[in-house]
């Protein structure tokens, strides 16, 4: 049996902590510690509980200990993997990122990862994450880690600006849901349901804005169902009255990969996230709710937003609901997988070493990857065509500018980044007016 | 004395064949043949007559012979310097170009270059351009070719596409008007007015969205002139009420760099074309009109366009409108440095060897080179801010898509460019609608 | 159970296909057909006995039916995976690749890679693999086609060159001993001795001329081991006592990486094939016998070669030899993986999409790949040192300018590549009489 | 008229800044001052009056002041151009790197540039390299230096690693002979000898290893001219006698460009050096004596150069010899150009900007630029065939480790570099003692 010391920074988080705690559960060939920490050290102290609960309930008892540790470097203190997935921020932070620039005229679906709010957002989070580099470097220098938090490229590479030979990567579950669809399509034209891990995919991008430009299953090439669905003139019908039910049910996350298939349709490639996350990236989709509600996507309101995250910090778990069942993430089987476990081939966020030949080396980047013991190596990306290139290598300029000035403290080299989104196409001086609003009130506050 | 025998393809043009022939008369190192072809065979002819009086008028009789020629072929036999300056289609085909994207809310300025209305010119000029190539491969490989008709990188690409070994490179004057600006800077601070000549500067871009980024005059570093002027808020001042002087007096070409210093104050580079170029490569200028006049830009009507037209169809020059004087273009000193006289180095659209370092090979790039006998090659620029980088590319990018697609006579393919473009943020299905427009209205008529 | 059809050209051979066999009569996931082609029908012919035999002693009786078949076309047909295991030409031929480069001094130990022979080897075998690649782009251009023979590099990069988009791979085990080498350090310093497998290792370069930057077992970084041993003074001691004695055994092919070590030791990367392969890269080993067993490697004598291939060709297996065994070649087991059985990460020659980022795009490469159901992804080796890289590319140079020539059948070109070579130094003249002497006497005979 | 001040380093010199004082008695256009410093003060004391004779005798008095300045930072107080040429250490230093390889059998003509004699050589003056750009920087940072130094490559490279914002370049004349060849062949096809600076040529490589790919004269083509002749049987005929007559006559530095003809014939590309440069950046020509002979070249003997050193230390100039005369150089005209005067096209040795595509970003190449004003830009070069490109690269990789190895006083990866060289086909020990040997007797003595 494989031992392991964890620490999870952001461990008093109500969701993903939860999840990767019933994922440990279950997984019956590893034991050890868990350091939870958190600036919420309540929290921490909370899921403390909470896992060892999990592990009585599901006949885990003794495999793992839980550990709630306020300071920052003695959590860190021997970890062999450390898990990142954080809210930079108390959730009306997010009124900054997301209702300031709607008064401009900017919609934005999520506002995390890209857009004035996703870069907003950073500028809260990236100085946590130099911190958090720093710390590692100095108490735990080898350890694996994981980043799960948004803006997910741009944290990604904060950690290696500030330790350049830190050993992380970032990993996202939006693929996921894509290889999920395929699964459906393969269904429905062999009439069998495979799990997504029996597709093989050529994927490339940058995190939320990735793009499959192959897909196989037993040998199937994939891409003419992929095609024919999208020649199919009733796969773009109007998706308005589902939008509106949607909105009514509170159904935020659900999507039809509409724009998924519109980026193929239109330029070639299968955008290979969801809808809500695909359409920030471009200035076509989002100019209206009543064009966005076209492709039945919709956006979440800051009110439930707030809302949300104070029911999930009251939350009180019953014993049913700490039953472990597979989350669907692959946070363990990673971890396995380093531990010299059973090899795995995902996606995942890397800096580039040429996996994508038409971004800068260096970049933090998604592509498949291919994980072993102690090991994680990326896998060369088929090349898109040259309108997907072109409109990713724009965020990826974007973020490295952003990258730059969050990290020189420089917000005229920040508002470079602002000014050259997709989504901006303000006057300059409305740009800018729009942007020290959005620094100034959206700050890092818990 | 030097002799030459050139073509002029577009021969009968009442502007640039005129200004042409009167550097000619003034030059009295060379003598030869000129054949003047075009499609309006009447208006060539016309021309014949007034090369012809302009050499008795200055005093240069016999020096040249002026030939029209009908047929494609036959004008460019024997040619050792071909020269392209044409209309592609009538004045009444920029209605596609500029007046319907309007009922779309999309402004141009120009219309000839980039934007939808330099896209559906593209595709009206383009496959004259083919054909050039192909004449010029048959009769006469090795002459040196010379295009100055918009949109200038589209249209020399073409040029390379059709015949890869074609010795081709584009001209253009808005560099020269930036260097004289520099010029003015010059005279404000150490009172001498150089001529732009005796600049230094670093250029990189794609033609009519280049940069400068360093100049020199007698040693001087100009950049701390250019940076103090960009950083004076006097510079950004409303200059609606110019813009207004200037519709009323159809000033329609006036500018004073507000949109050139904006890039510098912004990006870090300074705008080395026309405000009224410039503002169409990025979506934060053309937002409306009264955005545009506050940096005392304005649009030209179609209707003067068609008046001005029409004007200089009818124009019969007096013997004093013939008096040559130099027109401030190059052409002729760029005839003579090839014939092996004087070296000149100048700005030139040229196919990218590596002197633009973030663009890929064989992309059509400005920058400078040096030209001299049979001999053009280019100088290597600096790169500038990665911002400006990627909105180069950008535009990069979307030229070799329609390339591609125009050379493929492939609409799907040059909707993606028409999408791709900065100043393209409508809903998709309103994109294509106005493309479909565009396309069907555009076409190339004479 | 699997089902497949399998083409092997050289289906004759008496070593390495009846290897593959034996490890299908073991494999019990798999059915199919295996047709046999081979310039020596005979041979074929009697391996199909062979091959029943085979199955009948080793219990599976039925899952596999052998077919010989003269025409290559026929025996393409249908085939998903083609193994290429030639010996181009007679045993006679070797004559011209080993023994004329001797009267002038060049010594090989080999000859069927690099050097004088290799490339005299590659003028004969490579009009052979653009024919086989002809004719699996008629008849089965989905087949999965793994070479095996030498030169590997060359003979691969002939199978795209004649046919781009071929699904080819070349595999070698020589990289193999090498982890086998490593395992033995392993287990000095561990007490255990591990399966290859279980190591990580980074690999790169061209085939036989291959170097490790990276090992690691369990979590362990073995380079210190492997460094103390580059720097135990006893390493290195004189071995000649040691290689009279393999000549007196006729142990041709022992080697204990004296010349891997050397690689390490002088330029930072520890050789990753046989000394007799690396010798033959560089000028400073094979200067002399005398030099050569130093290191404790022979060369191996033409008189040898002749009477072992008259031995394999004349041997009767007793049915003690055919019970199988696994052969420590990985055919098999990729093919599983092919077939969407275990994936598998191992060395292959592929072509250059970055997985080498000092060799040019295009170029067949060897690096680590990851193998699964239908698809072969290469995975991106760290740069070696810049001594390596540049001795690596200097073969890979030559290499292609070799593929050139005899793709256009240009001696004058090839006669580049030979000159090129590390091992000549000898006089232009003498070079070029040498190289006259061995195309005309290194036909390809059979 | 221009006015400058100027400093020479290893002023005390009696050829190089004899000629240099020629050319700018000569010139009218300029004045200034000249400062002479030179390890051996005494020597630039003694041409500070030979300078002063010669403004005289020329009719220039005035125009210059010369001083002698024994310390390094005040003699480049002030500069506004800096030259370097230096002989780094007594004559007696080159018997390590010339008398110690031959007794390994490694014979070299010049053992300035590369071989291990141009190493050992660097091993010297490399250190004086760092001195001097330090110097630069801390006292003339915006001075243009040029350094006329051997091994060019490394001493041009040694300022920029010291100083990498230093305005440096290195000039050569090997480049103009190889043009004068051209000229003769011009004249013996057209009857007129032009003038080297009316040809245009394509030039690409390493100092003393460069290439000509292109050549033309009012604008004819002379590579068929150039074909011709090495396609001329004729032109390879046996030297040897030539040779012979060479020694006897003590004509060292004579030659037919036999060794450059034979690198087009064979390679494609004409050698832009002279042979006996040439012949040491490959292993197939310095084989022996006689084999070179061959070619017409013969090797200076040391005994030879310690004698012309010491006559070339004691020589008193007369009146007549002072008269100047153009020296065929062109330091004057490129300090003109800088000045703003006529700008000048030349061949010159820069960090590479992409002017040379085959070789990495930042390393010495030569190709050819263009001066004017404060401003040396390069202009892109032809890439010549793979071969040539793979000949030079070897040389400036093993450039580059050296330049690596020589700023971190490592000498055992200088011996990487040592190991690489071409004319390097020792066992590997015995390299390693003649390295050691020459490190030792090498080392820098005045």
């Amino acid at each position: 049996m494989k031992e392991i010391r964890i620490c999870i920074i952001g461990g008093g988080s109500r969701l993903w902590a939860i999840n990767f705690m019933k994922d440990l559960a279950i997984c019956k060939d590893v034991k050890g510690t868990v350091v939870l920490h958190d600036i919420d050290g309540e929290a921490a102290r909370n899921n403390v509980e909470v896992g060892e609960r999990m592990l009585r309930i599901n006949g885990s008892e003794g495999r793992f200990s839980y550990v709630a540790e306020d300071d920052l470097e003695k959590a860190l203190t021997g970890a062999e993997l450390v898990l990142i997935a954080i809210e930079p921020g108390r959730t009306e932070c997010r009124y900054a990122d997301l209702c300031i620039p709607e008064e401009y005229g900017i919609l934005q679906t999520v506002g995390d990862t890209t857009g004035p709010g996703g870069l907003i957002r950073a500028r809260r989070a990236l100085p946590l994450f130099f911190d958090f580099a720093r710390a590692i470097e100095k108490v735990c220098p080898n350890a694996w880690v994981i980043n799960y938090t948004n803006p997910m490229t741009l944290c990604t590479a904060a950690l290696y600006r500030a330790f350049p030979a830190i050993k992380a990567f970032g990993c996202c579950h939006e693929v996921f849901h894509t290889e999920d669809v395929l699964c459906r399509l393969v269904e429905k034209e062999y009439g069998v349901l495979p799990n997504r891990r029996e597709l093989r995919i050529d994927l490339t991008g940058v995190n939320h804005f990735t793009f499959i430009t192959g897909a196989w299953w037993q040998g199937h090439d994939l891409m003419p169902l992929v095609w024919k669905k999208a020649n199919d003139p009733g796969t773009f019908e109007d998706h308005t009255a589902i939008a509106r039910e949607r909105i009514q049910k509170e159904k935020w996350f659900d999507c039809d990969q509409l724009v998924a298939y519109r980026f193929l349709k239109t330029f070639g490639a299968l955008g290979a996230a969801g809808d809500r996350h695909l359409a920030e990236f471009v200035p076509w989709l989002l100019v209206s709710d009543e064009e966005l509600n076209r492709y039945g996507v919709i956006r979440t309101p800051y009110s439930w937003r707030l809302k949300n995250a104070e029911q999930k910090r009251a939350k009180v778990f019953t014993d049913d609901e700490l039953v472990a069942r597979p989350s669907g993430e692959e946070g363990v089987d990673i971890m396995m997988a380093l531990l010299g476990g059973q090899p795995l081939k995902t996606n995942m966020n890397r800096p580039n070493e040429g996996q994508i030949a038409y971004l800068p080396k260096g970049r933090i980047v998604e592509s498949l990857g291919y994980l072993s013991q102690d090991s994680v190596v990326p896998i060369i990306s088929k090349d898109p065509p040259l309108a997907i290139q072109n409109l990713v290598r724009r965020i990826s300029d974007e973020q490295e500018i952003a990258l730059d000035a969050i990290w020189e403290k420089d917000d005229e080299k920040l508002f470079e980044a602002f000014l050259m989104d997709p989504l901006m196409h303000l006057p300059i001086e409305r740009a800018r007016e729009l942007f020290s609003r959005m620094c100034e009130e959206g700050k890092l506050v818990y």
